[in-house]
């Protein structure tokens, strides 16, 4: 899953409690809830001691350690550490559960501070001009707010044929990257989900925020943010007493862990009004934030248009791993649209109500947690944010991978070895390598999970921006569809020595719960079946002591007695056993990739202001190629149709510009819209043999002279990463200006 | 847009009817509405005289035109030939809509009974065997029913691997045909969509089947559907008078003529039940076919998922017009999932609820309607069903596009182009030749549209289904899109010579309107500002004989009165003009393409009936490469590493099986999934240098030996085109059998 909404409600159902005790429900992760099912097991976080002493760890890339700086971050960091070490105290010592979340809020607001305090010093010669950018990505059609002839929809955007084609090829390199060279197994799942799927992941009871609205005109609004922007307002009030201050920064503080009761008394005392009519408010009520529709004319099967596609992967486990022959491990990967209807959509392609994912599901048996190919990516230097840096007040650091791995600093090599992939990918589609780190999510070590969970982050004009999220998400989600389905989602491998093992299972009494459940018995039989050790074992207490326990399936309760069932205890010997996989997954959110590449490739031609460029790589560059006649003299048409002709045919994308501006003009508006090179057919062109035509490169201006039969293959060897441009300059002469010219050719 | 719903309403709303007075809304076309809008304005057909004497008409290939067959048919020929000339006298004599929409019906019944006459006596031995295909799909996950264990959801399916593979193949080739070749502007919008949108296309109100409902259990189902089943059974039985059989019949025929009253009378008369449980049934109900959500959190914005991807495009025009720097003609297109709530889908990928389409839309300034490179398809033999030889009982016939174009049978040269690009698209990805056709519709000659469409259909096992349609819109879209926004969507050109023209146009007193009508008068000024000449010629009769005229817009009435409103007539000179551009408009279902290419690739081995595979066009093949070693000697797996990394490394995808199986069953294996090519590392691999490995056909069999460092490159060439088998065969030696064996390796 990529991009969490404030859950609602944290805790897990206690019906799936005993199923899987250590995980909660998939969008929790980001949430910090801390409830009983999450106490960490051991008392000691696993990798706080090894990790200050590792000789892995380096300054990061353009990181300057200013001492200035650091003076004045010293106390931010000191904050931040002090009350790190207090929840961890906390924990140890068993604090209530409502403590220690309201600790691990300030803490977060502690970290949010420092972050923002460290953002803020650093040179700005780096941020880009958005205003300029957002300009030319309009103007040139990149994309646009869809529906503007019809007023506009916040959230929803088109996208034109730049914006269009630099997604494909995005997506392409995606492809080969993942799908072909990993051989992941490809699916497309619809986007249309009936909501018994959705249930189950937990999407139709927690995926939700909470909203109220104006109650004259209907306006929403996120009630966590404008109860923020409220109290803000407030605070930054002269008149507002110390007192006064210190009570609503708590509020906004622990905005996170207020309960919908908490929220509506906060709004009542701080008088919130609607910011634009001054309107009153209704009381905040939990959003849905996912798009509700009805599948088929009956009416009577709700659906949903899915919020992530992972779930798709996850029904479809046993036919992919029949197709992988039964064997473990494998990776499944999908392609697609997801939709979360926003209540306040902003931040242009960041936070949208329909957008792309692309999402990998890795299977692994859990006993064999170890990437075969891990090597390839261990020398990788990346840097590292880790949550028991995060907690200290320190700053990310830059580690090679297979150090991270080695000091448990990364949970497992699989693990690692995604991120090493995630790296690799998103540095050749154009995202800046020093404005990119991966960032370890704080619960990881807050709470005992089976899971780890690390987000690529990039540094944009709106801060730190999460792109990727690659979680090790145990096994939980297979065996909440299991359940739901009472399909067994596993995977079987022999034994290498048959082994004993012990048993534990309920007895059920047939006769017994079928005379008083009737035709319902069979649920509760099947339930029964399914039933894990720790669960029965705990059911068989209650059965001894008060001679009774109850279950609930399916919306029905069964209360079953000491003659309804018994617990049943033998030795069975196992020549293969079931696993249940453990899932990495790696989730791309291609919306957001494609804002990086837009800030971190915006560039302004020095002396220039005007004339801005793209510089994007040119594997994923919109188009390859702009083919630009010098005039619009006939006697270039022919040799213009030659080139664009045989690039065609070697799938070269390419853009011919024969209008009739001046060369240096065409120049600039290929330039802005990324197109890596160009290819110009002049006089010499036309006047000598054999046929020459000019190919220059957009980031440096550069240009050689090379034969118009050559040029298309150039181009497709530069744009495949097969030839670099300083290979291209050292084999073929620098163009420094036409010899011949219009007169020449008249003449000749 | 592609697959038209039976609307229920077929009628064009008198609001639109001045705008465009010729053309009918989207998904009428298909229907034969024939409404007082339509009617022809000539009453004899365009090019019905030319045709007959045409020396382009030849007979389709493998059509055996056998004497006997032709025998059986004659009477059918006649009866439909005998009906086609009844209608057009009808129209002729300017007969009542009713009466000429009764007889086209009966005119479709018979050309529906000649077809099927038709298809029954072809040769059985071109049909597929759908059970084993369809056996082979779901085995080896090509595609399987969605949410499947969570029981299903009908009309959902999601595409496994190699489904997934060959769909994302065909899709490329696709861009590289259409996008890349054609140089078409490609953009992608959002699947959510606004109901002012939808409503102005005319979907919220058309777009809609009757449905009738169990009314104990609530199941639902299509009413005609249901209604002729049953009529179906009643005419079937003994017992059954011919008075009371040719009453139902007549009842089938005219099925889709039938009111919303004449289906109710007609489920009491014949007294429907549900046919599952026997229950009483709920009365018709028109059901539309859009799935509804809301878009925001405010529930004050219905939308809808778009029911075709078309929309979009029409909606960025300006921007599209401005990327072209504002000239004509240009294409736009998307490729992406549309959605329909069919009431009860079935045929598998044929009728689903969520699909892929690709479509195309060419602007062209009307006046030159012509394309430049039609010469380039104009000698394709292609099998055209005009609407002629449908209404005379003729058959199909192979002409050359050129001719067809010449003689008018296809109204004009984009469309003619069109039309050849997407036959040799098709059967580049794997259409057979002999199974397509292009079936013009009959509503083309019916009433005289200003636009022709043509769809292509594939003989399948379900008959004749549509799998791309090619419509000349005119200018329909723009205008009502243009109408509904008040924003001109239009392209400028300039005159040659500059033009004095007659100019009428509302000469509103803003003072009058604005007194009577307050706020609400800039509504009607903005309407009269862009209303037409006919429409304000005949709104100024009304006013000089009756005072006053109304308009209605956003929903709003306005009575105006001669003191409000005036007309004006004047004369002005005109450097540019503004135009309208034509739409045509070619739609590619995506899985019904590929329905199709399995239907006409799947193979049953000659002498082994067990042995099936599907021959797909090596350019689309899910994988176009195995790798199997021979055995599992572990000498194998370096030359079997270093193939797969090499191909990886150029993007050919292909696919090792290193199990155990024998190499004849691992080839089987491969075949039934269609992968092009194998390649077997076997002893003569290891033992003997240079290194080689055997390449195998999948449809011949044959095998030749090449070294294995030439083998990738000789797979990407075979992929892309570049090299054919015969080719390779010449090139490198037969494969009879190897020379050496582990004993050698062994010893040396």
């Amino acid at each position: 899953m990529f991009r969490s909404a404030k859950a609602v409600l944290l805790r897990v159902s206690t019906e799936l409690a005993h199923v899987c005790p250590a995980i909660t429900v998939r969008f929790v992760r980001q949430s910090l809830g801390y409830s009983p099912l999450n106490r960490p097991l051991s008392s000691s976080p696993r990798w706080t001691e090894k990790k200050q002493r590792s000789p892995w760890l380096q300054l990061a890339e353009g990181q300057t350690m200013d001492g200035n700086i650091e003076e004045i971050l010293a106390p931010l960091r000191l904050a931040v550490k002090e009350q790190g070490e207090l929840v961890r105290q906390m924990k140890q010592d068993g604090a209530p559960d409502v403590d220690v979340a309201k600790a691990v809020a300030e803490l977060k607001a502690r970290k949010r501070n420092l972050e923002a305090k460290e953002l803020s010093l650093q040179p700005k010669d780096g941020i880009v001009d958005r205003i300029k950018m957002e300009d030319t990505l309009k103007r040139r059609f990149f994309y646009d707010q869809a529906f503007a002839i019809y007023g506009g929809v916040s959230g929803l955007f088109d996208f034109g044929p730049v914006g269009c084609a630099l997604k494909n090829n995005i997506l392409q390199v995606w492809r080969q990257h993942f799908i072909q060279e990993e051989q992941i197994l490809e699916v497309e799942c619809t986007m249309l989900t009936p909501e018994s799927v959705l249930k189950t992941s937990g999407h139709v009871d927690k995926f939700a925020d909470y909203m109220v609205k104006d109650v004259k005109n209907g306006e929403c609004f996120r009630a966590d943010h404008l109860l923020k922007a409220h109290l803000q307002k407030l605070m930054s009030d002269k008149k507002c007493t110390a007192e006064k201050k210190a009570e609503m920064e708590g509020v906004v503080t622990q905005m996170d862990n207020h309960t919908q009761q908490e929220l509506t008394d906060f709004f009542v005392k701080y008088n919130v009004k609607s910011p634009i009519t001054g309107n009153d408010l209704t009381p905040p009520v939990s959003f849905n934030l996912m798009f509700q529709t009805s599948i088929g004319p009956g009416g009577n099967m709700p659906g949903y248009l899915r919020p992530e596609t992972a779930q798709g992967i996850f029904l479809n486990f046993k036919r992919l791993l029949e197709f992988n022959q039964g064997k473990l491990p494998f990776a499944a990967a999908q392609i697609g649209n997801s939709f979360r209807n926003e209540i306040s959509p902003r931040s242009g392609l960041i936070r949208v109500r329909e957008f792309t994912m692309a999402e990998i599901e890795h299977f692994v048996d859990p006993s064999e947690k170890v990437h075969p190919k891990f090597s390839d990516v261990a020398d990788l230097d990346i840097l590292l944010y880790s949550s028991t840096a995060q907690t200290s007040g320190q700053s990310a650091q830059t580690m090679k991978l297979g150090g991270a791995v080695e000091q448990g600093v990364i949970n497992n090599s699989v693990l690692g070895y995604f991120i090493g992939r995630i790296y690799l990918y998103l540095t050749k589609v154009g995202v800046a390598k020093d404005k990119l780190r991966f960032r370890q999510h704080m619960d990881n070590e807050m709470a005992h999970y089976a899971c780890d969970c690390w987000d690529a982050e990039t540094k944009t004009s709106y801060g730190w921006i999460e792109i990727v999220g690659c979680a090790d998400r145990s096994c939980y989600d297979l065996k909440c569809h299991s359940r739901a389905t009472k399909v067994p989602l596993v995977a079987t491998k022999p034994l290498k020595e048959p082994r004993v093992v012990d048993v534990v299972q309920f007895e059920p009494n047939k006769g017994a719960i079928g005379k008083v459940y009737k035709k319902d018995a069979k649920l509760a039989m099947d339930y029964l079946s399914v039933c894990d050790g720790c669960f029965i074992t705990e059911q068989e207490r209650l059965l001894s002591e008060t001679g009774e326990f109850s279950i609930e399936t399916e919306g029905k309760s069964f209360k079953l007695t000491k003659d309804m069932v018994s617990v049943k205890r033998f030795q069975k010997t196992l020549h293969v056993e079931d696993v249940v996989p453990n899932v990495i997954e790696p989730s791309f959110g291609i919306g957001r990739i494609m804002y990086t590449i837009f800030e971190h490739t915006f560039q302004v031609r020095e002396g220039d202001e005007q004339r801005t460029y793209f510089s994007f790589p040119a594997t994923v560059a919109p188009y390859k190629c702009s083919v630009l006649p010098l005039s619009q003299n006939r006697d270039f048409v022919p040799f213009v149709r030659e080139l664009s002709e045989v690039m065609t045919r070697n799938g070269v994308s390419h853009k011919v510009d024969d209008s009739s501006g001046s060369i240096g003009r065409r120049y600039a508006r290929t330039d802005e819209i990324g197109v890596a090179f160009g290819i110009t057919v002049d006089f010499d062109t036309v006047n000598k043999t054999p046929h020459t035509a000019t190919l220059r490169d957009r980031d440096s201006m550069r240009q050689i002279r090379a034969e118009v039969s050559e040029l298309p293959m150039i181009v497709r060897d530069l744009a495949n990463g097969a030839l670099s441009w300083g290979e291209v300059e050292s084999k073929y002469p620098i163009f420094e200006g036409q010899e011949t010219s219009k007169k020449d050719a008249v003449e000749e």
